[in-house]
């Protein structure tokens, strides 16, 4: 697959060459070359200088025969403009953008653009770490229906089986126990120290949070 | 609770507004002051000048009677020596810190110190959406014994039944169908254009992957 990436950041050089490292030809397009440092002497795509919003620095990058399209500038406007044209101009089928502001997302994804926030979910995590360490609200399925969360066995449940605690509205996708993790059984019996991941409703949410490893 | 957020770029500014809007007192170190503009004019939290690795710097801004500690500014070295001094020198209960390169991530892990790859996070969910898209890989949990997909429902898995695509070993966290998302039953009968979430032993990793929703 030929893969061109707008943006050689963290994000883009982190990208550019695990992409390479499977295979793919990969081409990095970025207005400032010191930036190339980032994809380290062995990397075996080819690195263009220019903007990602100027139509000759894309074309002499091969947007034309491009089969993916990623834009991971440091500005959204620049990221959405090269993903449109990318998309609606040379018709690259996959075409994906990091952007920075949350409250852009929603607009990107209207306008049939995938994206993703990486910001925010550091934030997320970071902040999930400080307030709720026992509790980690790892994912929003659907419009937020279904959660996952990893949380520390709560003592409430200690003894007891999986197919038990959760009274068949929610599963335990996952325990890690010793460091080990793994799919249990419903009839596995959970320990103290487990750590538990869980699908849930939106609507046990709160029951969940208010469960306490240590009482 | 007292935090004390050091770094005031993307990701640090938007953690202090998001914990400062739970009613936390919030207060930011940042070297440069004039990244306390991204804060916003309605912050209601307290902004220190100064750099994250001065001790006077840290007093000032509250250290010795912080309940937590998050460092993230743009390094790395920076965030994990501020982040051991928050825990070891101060005794900061809950500290946690961001880190840019994955490869040290683990050198932290090993530390205590509890860290937030989201750089990592972001360039892994760009490739999934380039690469694989009817298939994302969500989570790796534990040492990877257990990951957590999302997929497009296979062809070959349409019209069974929950309890029987997966032979028991692996669960289907979710399901979301025209939108909406729920936990399915065992009973419940898959249809095409579902999106699963699920969660299997790694050694199901590479015949799931190659399960196709097209065919």
């Amino acid at each position: 697959m030929n893969v061109l990436i707008v943006g050689c950041g963290r994000e883009g050089s982190e990208l550019a060459r695990s992409i390479a490292r499977q295979g793919h030809a990969v081409t990095v397009l970025d207005a400032d070359a010191s930036h190339f440092d980032r994809l380290g002497l062995d990397f075996p795509g080819r690195t263009v200088q220019g903007f990602s919003i100027d139509r000759v620095a894309l074309e002499r990058a091969g947007i034309a025969t491009a089969d993916a399209f990623v834009a991971t500038t440091q500005s959204d406007n620049e990221n959405i403009i090269a993903a449109k044209v990318a998309r609606d101009v040379y018709g690259v089928k996959r075409v994906a953008a990091r952007v920075y502001n949350p409250g852009r997302r929603e607009v990107y994804e209207r306008l049939g653009l995938a994206t993703v926030t990486s910001t925010s979910w550091g934030a997320r995590r970071l902040e999930q770490l400080i307030l709720h360490p026992h509790v980690i609200d790892m994912e929003q399925i659907g419009q937020g229906e279904v959660r996952l969360l990893r949380i520390q066995a709560p003592a409430a449940w200690c003894n007891r089986s999986v197919a038990e605690v959760l009274d068949g509205s929610g599963v335990i996708c996952a325990l890690a126990r010793n460091g080990k993790a793994f799919v249990p059984a419903p009839t596995e019996t959970l320990q103290k120290d487990d750590l538990l991941y869980l699908s849930i409703p939106n609507s046990r949410l709160a029951e969940i949070l208010a469960l306490n490893p240590n009482e």
